[in-house]
């Protein structure tokens, strides 16, 4: 009849794997720049014992397009290449890669999150909430993230804005993901939230609420006048800021051991869990 | 075509109104001791100027029940001795007050959270997510958070754990809530975060997908072997600490102003707005 916790009550552990999140500078209309920027900072990762890396959004392309037809010369298909070369990367290095490049679908372009490992590309989703002149570029993605079963674990991924929506990451939350990998490009607001950046301190909350890992992997740098917070973290399924995020917005491999046992075993106490405490007949 | 923004655009401010969180020591079954411990720390608010004035969860029974006697035998109805004398406090101080208390309606008990002012009794929210042993004493609610029209602003409010699940705490933010008064009684855990606990982490992102202040008013000290938080704080709706948290758990009065512009006035950029820019024919 007490609140107090029996001694023997302790979340499970394990597996461990190891999570890098690359937080690159990049430049818009330089994709081969950008490749070799992004495969540089994956081989650091992967130097560094990392078993699934994450990099930026648009990570080829660059983000601040001046016009559409600048936009359209910069996407590529799903098979073009960036994943080409990231599934090279993922084969030679042994892990798991998740990075945003700009899809070019027939006249369509998309905001895309891919996930790639050895066997080639596993998912590619589609950001869903667009910010600002996004729209005037990329068509919205209307499909749930994916969650993929890798060799480091289940593994999801939304992009950037996305994370700002509770309700779409609890999707992933909801089908079991481990990992939620999240490709941004956080603009440096004048007035940035310390000492932890707002952007973080909402994926600190979407890893505790649902119980499950998010990794940020965010530019550093300025494009065309719009300078990058450079937030990149590794967070546990506890909330806990594992690696990262960086005092200054410069280039960076956060690197951290992430304990999957806090996903799978998502119980808080010993009559709770995050998601089987939901109502969700009274949340409409 | 740029995601720079407009040098003319800002978000609205003003009204702003001065709130306070309490943050209080009690103890179960002394219900004369917390309500004149709650009524100091009040005193304390408006002495420094608040408006709105929260206090902890079950504020005057205290938490740790031994029995489902000893509960029943705290608790009260909403035209009992805690609801009065909290109307008596808003009518002399000129200040609007939320709190909690155990509720007795016939034979079940319900962990309430009251919004008083100078009229009376506004609203009364039974707590829907119950944490731990909570079942074994109270009922759970069912009914959706109130958002009342007070002199300060439109108040919402919710209980503790309630917090934890971002699809309940939206449900204020859309029905156009400026400031989520709420009550908690956190337990300390061994492992805090820091330096932001993550109740608190929680809390301010909360704010932030909604924009929409937050307002926690949480327990100090330590009762029947269960030691709290102190994680009272008053956060902005842009998710920034404007009073508190406590570095130690100690009795404090955390009061600061909230700009209730943010809350009105809910752009995030020139062409964003985070309740617009949600699309929930995807979230199921």
């Amino acid at each position: 009849m007490s609140i107090e916790e029996p001694t023997d009550w302790a979340p499970s552990s394990g597996p461990v794997v190891v999570v890098a999140a690359c937080q690159v500078e990049l430049a818009v209309g330089r994709p081969a720049d950008n490749a070799e920027a992004v495969e540089e900072a994956v081989r650091e990762a992967a130097a560094l014992g990392a078993q699934l890396v994450v990099v930026p959004e648009l990570a080829t392309s660059g983000y601040v397009f001046e016009s559409v037809a600048e936009a359209r010369s910069l996407a590529e298909p799903l098979d073009g290449d960036t994943v080409t070369r990231w599934t090279a990367l993922a084969r030679d290095l042994g892990l798991v890669v998740v990075g945003g490049l700009a899809e070019l679908a027939g006249d369509e372009l998309f905001n895309v999150s891919v996930i790639v490992d050895a066997s080639g590309l596993r998912a590619a989703y589609r950001k869903v909430h667009l910010w600002d002149a996004e729209p005037d570029f990329f068509a919205a993605g209307e499909a749930r993230p994916p969650v993929v079963d890798t060799a480091v674990g289940r593994v999801s991924t939304v992009v950037c804005y996305d994370l700002e929506f509770p309700e779409w990451t609890r999707l992933p939350g909801l089908d079991d993901a481990d990992v939620l990998a999240v490709p941004t490009n956080w603009p440096a607001e004048p007035s940035r939230m310390s000492p932890t950046p707002a952007e973080v301190v909402k994926a600190q909350s979407t890893a505790m609420v649902n119980r499950m890992a998010v990794v940020c992997a965010d530019r550093c740098g300025t494009e065309r006048g719009v300078s990058w917070l450079g937030g990149s973290a590794v967070i546990g399924a506890d909330g806990r800021l594992l690696a990262g995020p960086s005092a200054m917005a410069v280039p960076a491999v956060h690197v951290a051991e992430v304990d999957l046992g806090l996903s799978r075993d998502k119980r808080t106490g010993p009559r709770n869990h995050p998601l089987h405490d939901r109502r969700p007949h009274l949340y409409s």
